[in-house]
């Protein structure tokens, strides 16, 4: 993969997921292939909230200039990136409206209608909309785009802090959860307090690796304490009759994830979506020869594969076997199957995983075990080796010169303080995601040499 | 129902489906039990869809002024009515933004590049959007909205001005499959030009009826000819290597029809939704008794009826079972099953629709075979009294006179001539909804006694 930037649209392209020529920078049109991988990705985000008790719900999309404005730290966070709508209906508006940033504000003064005593806490609840930001940087589909077309936002309330803090582990979980059955590597830690969401008391990031070695941020989970709660007055009535001010968090995943599915589990050719979300899971290549007829065994193979539930496509068109193998690999179907003269003759199939390209022999009667059976391992192998390949940039670093590599990804110990952190940007132009939320240990840190926690530097979007 | 708007406004309100009291006008947050029936609504409607090989696709938001303007009727149908964005990333735009009030715009232009040659043909895709529309006439929760959260919109383009004639049939018959499953009533009538969709050559539209005797357009197909196709150079090279102007339609189904549900089949109490996607099928109230415990039981129900993959709620609350019943009325529960010390010696239980209130025993050994059974004699009840009460205020008029009663529809004859329909409009109050689509009868117009077809006027909102 020389150039990246390249690589990944040439892939969504191919791959026909997205259209990157809409007339609006920084605005795609989501394909139909596109959209059945996207609703794959939901699914598996959806099930893993409403397992824990989270309850869609659906926010209006234009928020009040007032509303908006009220939590002072927040609009100062957000309020050179978003999109005013100032006219409506042939005339000036009397009160502006803003795109939702994301939904804080547009939530929050209906959970002080909804919340009145302890009985109605925890309330947690998520949605998934478009968010809109004015970025000025680079646009780049499905990475920095100025529509979020696909942003997941939970937000729950609390009565206690503790109930707050202990919210913020099980959305880490959830999202732990949620990256693993993708197959996506992360790292997880705690912002510093310049990259904190604008409002929150402190706020806890995953971010993954690209290919050309820098990270990018593909969930976060915010602890709003009281901050929200105190200016939207969000209260309760607890058990001895007394007000009190609730806590709150709010975790979000975007469509970065599947940014992320594409680049991690890439090659040259282009990406190989794990099973689990795979829009076509196995793709039929029959091989015509002349005195046999591959077609009614490829229809067989094909009945049976869908009767065990998997999603398969059966190629019957002109083209040569070599350019459908060529086509398919471009799409992302982790397993091809081809059925020629041979298969027919030995009631057999020839099986190729799109990852190792492995040609594999299955004959027909272990077609409906050994075909999952497939699938799954390949799964397996496509996480290992993406932790592998991001676990091989780390460098444990105890001096600035370890970390000159290309590409690599930095765990340091470090203060705490924001001039140390400067230092490691200026010299080496790795930027400071923040301390490792999973890592206790505690040494010297790597530019002033005082008492410092575990953190990692890297190249980032 | 005195009301109706004060009835419409409290069910929504009691049943816990949408919150009407966000800070903008005529916009409105979905709560998690109404994101759970608008999921199963859409469900149905994404079925059909797919059978009859519509690709979902998403589409941004924001449309550029200019794309915006260039089919000139559709802007003039649209200006007075759309929302602006002028303002973002703290700056002026160079190019304003519109809220889509619906895609056509959106996607045209992409769609020229797609479609290529007759082999690209047809194309069939759809999107489930948000669109605005700044309306200035009184708002109403799910009927007249500044933001359509549920917007269904489907657009097709075809090789031939025929194909598009049959996609408009194709439609027409997926919409009233849709409301069938729903038990939505309906009348289907051709617009007359007055009230075409702006750039469209007719459109046709469904109809509904409120219990106040109101027609409420619930569903629209439009045929759109070339107008857009021209605008927009949606060509094809067809099979003798011509190129060739494509044929389109579209056809939209907004939140109305989750309005409509809710009225079609409410009662004083509250609705009563279809088991076929009521969020809670079966509620099951236990009722103690001095020495019973109904709880074993009721739980045993619960399982068993979850096991043939009915969605089932046991109310083990502390309220009175008289609170309870009402409770589940009002948000529209369709069966209520008791057990109380009677079901438990008599190993039955008690079971109680929402619309008729009978009281019938089911012996627990019946249970997986006769309550699912039951829900669909009562979807079945719910679809034909439905269509009763929209045939009971159908009057066939051959006089004015005929036309005067409170809530009448009529069925008239009509010459087709503005002046005529407006006659009746200023005389009698009702609006011409259209020529009625599958009624080829023919006989002399109510107003000027020219040939005339048949034709539908009512009340409308």
């Amino acid at each position: 993969m020389k150039d990246f930037t390249e690589w990944f649209e040439n892939v969504l392209d191919q791959a026909g997921l997205v259209d990157t020529r809409y007339p609006v920078k920084g605005m795609y049109v989501w394909l139909p292939y596109g959209m059945q991988l996207r609703g794959r990705v939901l699914g598996i985000l959806r099930r893993l909230l409403e397992e824990t008790g989270h309850q869609e719900v659906l926010f209006p999309l234009l928020i009040p200039e007032d509303q908006f404005a009220k939590e002072a730290e927040h609009i100062r966070g957000f309020e050179d990136q978003v999109y005013w709508v100032t006219r409506g209906g042939g005339s000036d508006l009397d009160v502006r409206l803003v795109l939702r940033p994301t939904s804080e504000t547009a939530m929050y003064p209906m959970f002080s209608l909804w919340i009145r005593s302890h009985a109605d806490l925890p309330l947690k609840v998520y949605q998934v909309v478009s968010v809109f930001r004015c970025e000025t940087k680079m646009t780049k589909p499905l990475i920095r785009v100025r529509e979020v077309t696909t942003f997941k936002e939970a937000h729950t309330v609390h009565a206690t802090a503790e109930d707050a803090e202990r919210q913020v582990r099980e959305a880490v979980e959830i999202y732990k959860r949620f990256f693993d059955e993708l197959g996506i590597p992360y790292l997880i830690t705690r912002r510093p307090p310049w990259d904190t969401f604008a409002g929150a008391e402190y706020s806890i990031a995953f971010d993954t690796v690209s290919p050309e070695g820098k990270t990018l941020q593909i969930g976060t989970v915010h602890n709003l304490g009281q901050k929200f709660s105190q200016v939207f007055r969000i209260r309760y009535l607890d058990r001895d009759g007394n007000h009190r001010l609730a806590y709150q968090t709010c975790y979000g995943i975007s469509e970065r994830v599947i940014a992320s599915l594409i680049f991690t589990h890439g090659d040259e050719l282009g990406p190989c979506f794990p099973p689990k979300v795979a829009p076509i899971q196995v793709v039929i290549v029959p091989i015509p020869f002349e005195g046999f007829d591959p077609l009614p065994l490829a229809r067989e193979v094909k009945e049976r594969l869908e009767r065990v539930q998997l999603r398969v496509q059966l190629d019957g068109g002109e083209e040569r076997p070599g350019e459908k193998y060529y086509k398919w690999e471009r799409r992302g179907v982790p397993l091809r199957i081809e059925i020629g003269p041979e298969e027919v003759r030995q009631r057999k199939v020839t099986a190729v995983p799109r990852d190792t390209r492995e040609r594999l022999e299955v004959p027909l009667a272990d077609l409906e075990a050994r075909i999952p059976e497939l699938l799954g391992e390949l799964g397996e192998r496509l996480r290992r080796r993406a932790w592998e390949r991001l676990k091989e940039r780390i460098v444990e670093a105890s001096s600035f010169e370890e970390l000159k590599g290309e590409g690599v990804i930095g765990r340091i110990f470090w203060c705490g303080r924001e001039e140390c952190a400067r230092q490691v940007e200026e010299q080496l132009g790795l930027s400071m995601l923040g301390m490792e939320v999973e890592d206790p240990s505690v040494g010297k840190c790597l530019v002033c040499g005082r008492e410092g926690k575990r953190a990692v530097v890297a190249r980032t979007y």
